[in-house]
Order: structure tokens, then sequence, then C-alpha cells
């Protein structure tokens, strides 16, 4: 099974990683939980030692360029902070530097290469996360030093949740407003130097610090930064994309300031990318370690003294295995978005004209992608998470269990590089803009990735409205039935805007926002998961080398799935008629429920699948030998403090016998 | 608004409570985390200062009941750590040998008195949780020396998760298999002295410790128990329900086995109730943090440089109206069970023979609604706290915004006491034994509570299969909906269980077992949910007292609450052919899309109801003046850290300089 989703390199590159973070005690976990302090020390080293490894060359991931995701996807399973830190230094400072950067920046990377001086990436501020071009930190230029001058107006825009900015950073690279010969011209990006590298003062005119406890991911120091007529060098722009000349003089080759800013949040996106899979890593990790503790965990039984294993038990079944299936699916979303991604990459290196086009269209294609993968996936772990826990009863509780911390490792996912709600606007803004150049303006479709292909036969499809779903419940007629009901939701939503535009007290902003419950928001939400579907279907259908067994059970995990999402659309086919027989509902759930009992026995390998090992799950109900009771013992075994009298009860005994 | 809901007594008992806790520097909270150790310290001084407070008499607690919810739920939105130290030795501990023990026991509760000793409640096993029955500690009795001997089988067997016994308590009650003559007469309660008072040096045979961290709740000293071969006195034995004479005679005036053990687990079901109002307790805490701050908040809006608080946006708004909503009805139900509770437990200190009916009638239904209203509470907490924490964006991942607190501390009530799953198993089989008791046996119904009158009408609520429901959406129409309903899950899972149990190959247990997903669990969740808003319902028609505004206010939080459960469940009215009108499901979105924007200039005032002081509320998002920025920057500039070099970066400087 390993074989059908990841190839050979992919694997081995894996393994290595596993091993590394194996063969050095400094990347060895506790069972018991770090002070703050502690944490972020391991963390700090930790990092280093990483770094020092170049755990990614060019050539490697030229050769393979999934290496990538699984190389993030390998820290964040072992320890948030450590891949955040990590990949906000090398991934984030340093690719934007590459990226956005001139020849004049070079030297920040030889300096980074000898360890010299390390960075963040400095965009946030206390009142502005989503709204991005909203921030207010800004930029003076002034001719007569040839220098910036930079000032946080208020508390408001200091910059805030800095990752690296805390203790460790050197360098920032800020978002500022850029202000020259009096004019405004938007956000622009400057390296900000912000503590001496020899003695770690921070400079004057800055103030920098660390924001304090997290609900996790404490080993990174997320830093604030207020800039008090900080004066840098008119070279610190970082000038690819607009610049300023010695006399004030401001310089672009873009035509609109819009999408000069967009060009600079590149980074962003393959972030949300990157944040996908993350989610899934996390994923594999709670559903591991809850079906291997429920085949082993004992509960209850037909008779005294005969218990059986909670995973017999139907609802435990039906709480678990639509969590492995979900795995399966949207681990082949995460990977094939991150594939789109890697191909719009590489086409926006060829410098031919001729595939100007494309590269646009490609480049909406995957925004609208990645931002309700990132938003789709992300939620759905977070409630595996919970529901993982929760069925793991008492002990699930435990720290040493894990599930806390994979859920707070988690948790920031579902509101970083955009609020999932947030992000989720930007999948039916897509979609809208494809049904109007479709189906008003009279263009092509251009899905260069083809999850809106469909668009082009909306009214097909909405006539068919005939549901052929039968009692079997055949995957073909329900991703039928999943079709009509993502174009029922488009045209809802569109006959909404149309019926409100009209309205003349509505503004085109009131219009938007009051659409968006019900209609766009759901837009969204079915457009990625008919997307996950659609791919993982195709995958099924055109993969030659599964064989038959493998792919039976591929097939039920994708038949779960859609079932199982089908129990949060059900209303609105029968709202739209789709549904006229009654007794759909109920084959459903009969044959989800016998889906689930039959791949009850298959479960465990279906986990063993991508589970990693025992150091890396790290968690005493998840071990693979299955000895979890031997595992919580050994644990408060281990621990140094179990057997202790606290020194404060020490005290108290002695003013008593004083007594 | 206030006085609605709450009486003057209880009023000024809470704000007592309030003013008691933010009187003493030892009460005051941190915005950072504590080291485990530090917040078990505090702890432990926090627990003996509230016993040394003596918070309710004996007397105040006859004169108000209510004080008792009131004073767990002040304690618990406090501190969850703090709360559960204080009831498990006052309450449950102390409460049990009151209600188990006999005048032989009375010294304990003397020695408890002048704080020479401290209680913990030993029911659980490594192994063992939800089914209690199949503990397996035992205690032999030895007629020579008149004494218990009790042993831990195997480390399976090891007493776990038990509240104050890992590193406080003195004494454990602890559940052992009583064995006499050669005879299991099962589960019996031991006063089991673990630790010296005078050195706290454990005793030889017993082994006792702290089980390590957990994912909240860490300034609880939860521990684990051996015993080997320990001898206590036969007077150990809490004897009201069964005893052992000398001579190794066993005597109980329970007729069954079974029916004793049920009344030794009396403080669980009290422990259930309470537990309802600690969900409660953190519902108000996250929705009070989550409304404030997205007043204040702002982000994007109709032009650039005009922002609006995030409340304006339709999703936002739809997110956090429904959340409050709940907390009303929620609270509504917690507060009427307790009252049920207490109604139960007067009437069962009557010694009234008339009255043995209807205590045996009251202790079933009471048992079913404690189970399923903690069910419900729990979750509808636990999903809300992670709505608000994602609502209020990357600032609601701060510590200290309260949102990591809230939740872990409201995560273990979804398992403890009984899982929630496993819980709702208890409403359905309430269900279905009245359900035989009338449509079967013929005899009246009996719901003192009149949780379950409707099973009288069942035939007739089926028959009524006219949805009645217009665009207006009236309360009174989707109530009648609501019991079709519930009706309709009942009918449908009696009759797969008629059906199953015509198959040859399927035990009872089978039986049961495959009819929980989609027939009793569904019925459970129906169930309580039906008796939430049945009854607010019922105070919303029969409470004279309230104005007009208030009224319609609540009133429109009754309807959103119902359509918001409508959602889940709307498929299976179609199932049922209840609903023919397709257009039904587009009435009650759009309804409750009004009824949000409607509530939204209501919602501040709506949380302030129930909203607790400040200081309580401990969250830089959630303060009452609404400044969050300066909140944040405060806590930022008090942290002791904030600007620090770290120490391990200070060495790496060095180690530097002199290369």
């Amino acid at each position: 099974m390993k074989n059908i989703f990841e190839d050979e390199s992919s694997q081995t590159y894996r393994e290595k990683l596993w091993s590394i973070l194996n063969s050095q005690s400094i990347f060895h976990q506790s069972k018991q939980p770090l002070t703050i302090d502690e944490y972020k020390r391991l963390t700090y080293l930790r990092c280093k030692e990483l770094i020092r490894l170049n755990l990614l060359t060019d050539d490697e991931l030229y050769e393979n360029p999934r290496r990538k995701i699984i190389l993030e996807q390998c820290l964040a399973m072992y320890d948030s902070s450590c891949h955040a830190k990590y990949s906000l230094h090398t991934t984030v400072f340093c690719e934007t530097i590459r990226k956005l950067g001139t020849q004049r920046h070079a030297y920040l990377l030889d300096l980074e290469k000898s360890e010299k001086i390390f960075g963040c990436f400095a965009l946030t501020e206390l009142s502005h996360g989503s709204n991005t071009k909203e921030m207010r930190t800004i930029a003076v230029y002034d001719p007569q030093t040839q220098e910036f001058v930079l000032n946080t107006p208020d508390i408001e825009a200091m910059k805030f949740w800095i990752g690296n900015l805390g203790y460790h950073a050197t360098h920032a690279i800020v978002y500022a407003q850029l202000y020259t010969k009096n004019v405004c011209h938007g956000l622009h990006l400057f390296i900000v130097p912000v503590r001496d590298p020899l003695t770690y003062k921070t400079f004057d005119g800055v103030k920098v610090g660390d924001i304090g406890a997290k609900c996790g991911w404490n080993g990174l120091d997320n830093g604030f930064l207020i800039l008090r007529n900080y004066r840098i060098p008119r070279e610190n722009l970082l000038n690819k994309h607009g610049d300023v000349l010695p006399d004030g003089t401001y310089q672009t080759h873009f035509k609109s300031s819009n999408k000069r800013f967009g060009a600079s949040l590149g980074a962003l996106s393959s972030g949300r990318v990157g944040i996908s899979s993350l989610a899934i890593g996390l994923l594999i990790k709670c559903i591991t370690i809850a079906v291997r503790y429920s085949c082993v965990r004992k509960q209850f039984g037909p008779s005294s003294g005969i218990e059986l294993p909670i995973i017999e038990y139907q609802t435990q079944n039906w709480r678990l295995v639509p969590i492995v299936a979900s795995l399966y699916i949207y681990r082949y979303l995460a990977v094939s978005v991150f594939d789109n991604l890697t191909e719009f990459y590489a086409l926006s290196m060829s410098s031919d004209e001729s595939d100007r086009d494309l590269l646009s269209d490609m480049g909406r294609e995957i925004h609208a992608l990645s931002c309700t993968a990132k938003a789709l996936c992300t939620w759905n772990t977070q409630k595996a998470v919970q529901e993982c826990r929760e069925a793991c009863g008492g002990h699930g509780y435990l720290y040493a269990s894990g599930f806390g911390v994979i859920r707070d490792d988690n948790d920031p996912s579902c509101t970083f590089e955009g609020d999932n709600n947030v992000l989720l606007q930007q999948g039916a803004n897509y979609i809208l803009a494809v049904y109007e150049d479709i189906h008003r303006k009279n263009l092509v479709s251009n899905s260069p990735f083809h999850s809106v292909d469909f668009i082009e036969d909306l009214k097909k499809i909405l006539e068919k409205n005939q549901c052929s779903i039968t009692s079997e419940c055949y995957i073909q007629d329900l991703l039928g039935a999943f079709d009509w009901l993502l174009c029922y939701a488009i045209d809802k939503s569109i006959r909404k805007l149309e019926r409100l535009s009209l309205m003349k007290n509505l503004s085109t902003f009131d219009v938007k926002n009051t659409t968006q419950v019900y209609h766009l928001r759901t837009v969204s939400i079915l457009y990625i998961q008919r997307t996950a579907i659609e791919r993982f279907a195709k995958f099924l259908r055109e993969s030659a080398g599964i064989d038959e067994p493998c792919k039976t059970v591929l097939e039920k995990l994708l038949l779960v799935h859609i079932l199982k999402l089908f129990e949060e659309h059900l209303a609105i086919l029968f709202e739209g008629n789709y549904i006229r027989n009654t007794h759909v509902n109920q084959w459903m759930q009969t044959r989800l429920l016998q889906l689930c009992d039959e791949l009850r026995n298959e479960i465990v390998v279906l986990v063993d699948v991508f589970a990693p090992p025992d150091y890396i799950l790290n968690s005493v109900l998840g071990n693979s030998d299955g000895r979890v009771y031997e595992a919580i013992s050994q644990m408060i075994h281990s621990n140094k403090t179990t057997f202790e009298i606290p020194s404060w009860i020490k005290r108290d005994l002695i003013e008593k016998s004083k007594l």
C-alpha cells in the first residue's frame, strides 16, 4: 500500500529524516512537558543542528520536489516549534531574499550560510492580520542620507506574532508603507537589522521582545517590534519589484500597486500549501494513536468477565473509520495541490512570453486551491484530534497520550496565513470569476488544474436533477450527486447576489457580506471537498499498478468519505428536489455502517501505512507493540517527581510539628 | 435580565464568592503559564484557604440549595484544578463517608475538620473506567485478625487518575471486590490510609504517586495506588449498605448486589449534574471573550482605510450568536436538572414508604437527564471554545487570551464520570424502558420531571406528520416538528431492535451494539435537546415577571437555538416524509440569519448578563472596557522575560567570540 502513495525516493528520504531525528540525543523527546525556558533552549539548539545538517540540497530538491513537503511534514510531526523556527528562517526568510531581493542582497545569504545572522518575516501587526494591505508601519525615504526612516505609528501598529523575533533573530524582513517624495507607494519589504549579531543588543530605535506564551508552539519565540525613527540604508529595500533611486524617484515594472503587492506575498501561498501537509502529518499522528489504542483497550462485553476491544463497538468504529478515510483522501489532495504548485513554479521560471496567460490561470487556480485546501485540512484535523482524544477516554487526557500537543500544534493553522473562514472567500471569489468568464463573457474555460472544468457544464449538470443513488450507493452516482450539489450552491449564490445587487441601499460590499453563510461559504467548502473526492476517484481509476485487494479497500475508504460528507449536505439535496426518494438517507446510513464494519479489520494496517516511528509518535497509547499499560507504567516510574513529597508539604508538616 | 434567571440570594452569594477570590493575593492569577510545580503549590495553598473559609455552611445550603452549584461553577470558572482539589475532598470524599459510612466513621469527619487528614476517591483503575463493575482490586477478609487484606492483582488493576492522591491525600476511599469466606460480594468501599499524616511517608504495602502531567488541570495531583497485602481494620469498610461481621459473615439489606452497587455510586450522579454547570461556566467565559473582542477588532471594510468591527460580518455573527443562544438554553437546562436532583434528594430523605415508587421513578429519570445533559453541555462547550478561539483569529492563540486553558479545562469533562458516547446510552435505555412500560406493559407513564411524558402520545405524535412550519418559523411549529423528530427516531430504533432480535445469530448484546449509530445514539441526543428547548419554552410561557423587550429577545434566542439544532437533523425530517415542502430548509436559513442580524446589537448585553468580573475572565481579549490592544501591550511589558537575552544565546556568543 505504501508504494501506491509514495515513490521510492520519497520513502527513502522520509526514512532518512526519521533516522536523523533518532540518532542524536538533542532530538529525543520527553513524555512530560518541559518548562517554556527549557523548551525554547532545546528548540534553539535543535534548529541550529538541523540547519547544520543541510537536510535538503538544491540537487535533492530538483530531483524530487516532493522532498520539500516531506521535510516540512516530518519536522512538524516531530515538533511544531522546531519545524516553525527552522522553516521560518530557511524557507521564509532566505527564500524571500532570494526571490524579492537582488544582487545587492546576496551578502545576506552569505552571512546566513556562515551562521552569522538569523532571520524572521515581519508582516502582521497587532491590529492587522488578514487585511495585509492595511499594515501601518511606515518607511519614509530621506534622499539627504539615502536612508529609509522606519516608524511604528502607535502600539496597534507594532509588528506582532513574528516567529523567531522574540529573542533569536538578528534581521527582520519588515513590511512597511513606502513613502518617497510625499507619495505612498504601498507596502514594500525592507531588511531591518534588529539585534547586533555579536552582542545581541538591540539597536537604538528598535524595541523588540517576546510576546509571551501561546497555547502551543512554545519552543518558538514569537516576537514584537516597535520602530522609532530607525534608519536603514536605501539598499535594504528588497527591490526586485519596486525600487527607490538615490534621489527618491520610485520605480516599478508593475502596472498596478495591487499586482506588485500580490507578487510580494508569494511566500504566503506556498506557505498555505505547506500547512495542509502539516495538518495531514498531525492527522496521521492522532488517528494512529486512537486506532491502536482502540484495538487494545477492552471495556464491557457480552457477559461478566468477558470484555471486548472498544473498536468492536459500532459507535467507536464509526467515530474512527471515517477519520482514516479522510486521511487517505485529504493526504492525496494535499500532495496533488503541492504538485500543482510545483508545476506553477516550474512554469514561472520559464521566461517564455506565450506562457503568460497559462501562468496567470494557474496562479489564480492555485490560489483558490491552496486557500480552500488549507481550510479543509486544518479543520478536519482539528475535529479529528478532539474525536480521537475523546475516543481514548480518560487516558486520552494524559499529557503522554500526545493528543494535547497535537491539538495545540494544529490549532494555529486554523487561523494563520488567513483565518479559515476568510480564506474560504478566496475559493468562492475564484468560482464566481470563472463563472463570469464562461457564462457572461463567453470566454473559454481555463482551469489548468481542472478543479473548475465543471463550470462549463453547470447548466447541464443542474438539469440532470434525477438522483440515481440506489441502496448500493455506487461511487459514480454519489459523485454525480456531489457535482449537482456544488452547481446548485453556485447557482443559488449567484441568484442571491443578483437579487441583492438590485437593492439600492446595499453596497457591493454589503451584497457580498450578506451572501456568505449558506451561500458563498458553502460553495467554497463544496468546491474543495469535490476536488478532493474527484481527484482521489480519478487516481483510483487511472492508476494501473494498484492490485485488486488494495483497490477495493481504497474504494471503500472513498465511499466512506463521500457518505460522511453527504451527512452534512443532504438537506440541500432535498431542498433542491434532487432527492425525491425518502429512502436515500437510510440507504446511505446503512451503507456507511456496513463499510465501517467491513473496514474494522483493516484499520490498523491502514494507519500503519502512514504511521511514523514510535519515537516520533511519542504517545504511551500509540506504540506499535500495543503494550499500552506497560508504557503508562513505565512513564510514571520514570518521572522524577512521581514519588516525591513536595517541598511545600514538607514545610507544612514542619510547621505543624512545632505546634 | 439578570433577575430573570437568578434570585437575589443566589446573585448575592455569587458576588460574595467573586469578591473573596479578589480579596487575597494567593488567589490572583497570572497571564502567563506557571510551571507545573508552582501551579501545584498554589493549588494546594488555595484549596487549604478555601476550606478554611468555609464557603458553604449547612444552613446556607438548606436555605438555597442552588448555592451548591453556584459555588462549584464559580470555582471552576476561577480555576479548574483548584475547584477539583477542593470539591474532591469536601464533596466527594467527605460526602461519601457521610452517606455510605456509619457512626464508626464519624471520627474521620472530625479529623477532617481539624485539617488532620485529606481525602480522595479511588474508583477507576488503569484498565477500567466506564465499566465500574469490573474493577479488580480485591479486599479479602481475614477473621483471625479481623482485617481486610487489600491487593492490586497486577499493574492493570492499579488505581489510576485518582484526584488528590498524587501527593496530597492521606486517606483514600478505595473500591475493591469484597471477599469473605471465599465468596465475592462485589465492589465495596474501604477507607484506606495511604500516607502518615504526620510525615507523609507511605505505609508498607502501599505504593502511591503522581501520574504526571495531563493536558490540563495540572494544579491537581492525580495519583495511582498499588496495594500489596495491605491490611486495614474490619471497621474501615463503609458499611451502610453491606457489612462483614467479625466472624466473616456478610450482611446486606439489599436484595441484589446490583442495587447495592448502584446506591454506592450515588456520588457520581450528582457529579454529572455538577459537570453540566462547570461546562456552562466555561461556556460563559469563552463566549464573553469572543463577543467582546469581535466588537472591538476591526478588519477590512467597504473601502480602503475604513474598517468594520468583525461582528459586522455575517459569518462572524452567525458563528457567535448561536453560541450565545446555546448558553441561555443550556444554562437553564443545567439549573433545572440540578433542581430536579435537589427534589430527588429531598424526597429521599423523607422515610415515607408511600414515596418509594415515586423515588424510584425520579431516580431513573434523573439518571437519564444527568447523563445526557452532561454529554450535551460538555460537547457544546468544547465545540464553542474552538469556534470562539478561531473567531478571535491569531490573538485567540495567545495564552493570555484564555482560550487554551478554557478548552483544556472543559476537555476532561467530555470523558470523565463516563465518556459522553457511553453516557448517551443511558438516555436511550431509559426511553426504551419507559416505552416498554407504557406501550407493552400498559403501565401508566411515570415521569416526575416530565421529560418523557410525550412517550404516552408517541403514536399520536407520529400520526401528526404534517409539517406546519412556515417561512416565519414559529416556535410552536418547530417544537411540534421536534416532537415528531424524537418520536420518529424512537420508533425507528424500536423497529430495528425488533428486526435484529429475530436474527438467530445475534445476541442481545450484539443487537444493542448494532442499533447505536443513527438510532439509539440519535434518540438520546434528541431527547435531551428536546428537553432543553421544551423547558426553556415553558419557562418563557409561564414566567409572568419577564418584561416584553426581554421576552422578545429570549424568544429570539430560543428560536436561533432550535433552528441551529434543525440544521443537524433536517435530513431526518425529509427522510420521514415530515417535510414535503422543499422550501422549509431555505425558510429556516433565512430566518436564522435574520435573527442573528437582529440580535447583533444585543449580543454584548446578552453575554454581560452572565459574564464574571475581569479578574476571573483573565483574558487580554475579553476585558469589559474593550481595551484589547492596551491589555496585550501591558501583558508583554509586564512579563519578566520579554526583553531578556536567554542564557543559552549568551553562552553561544561567548563561544563565538573566542573563535
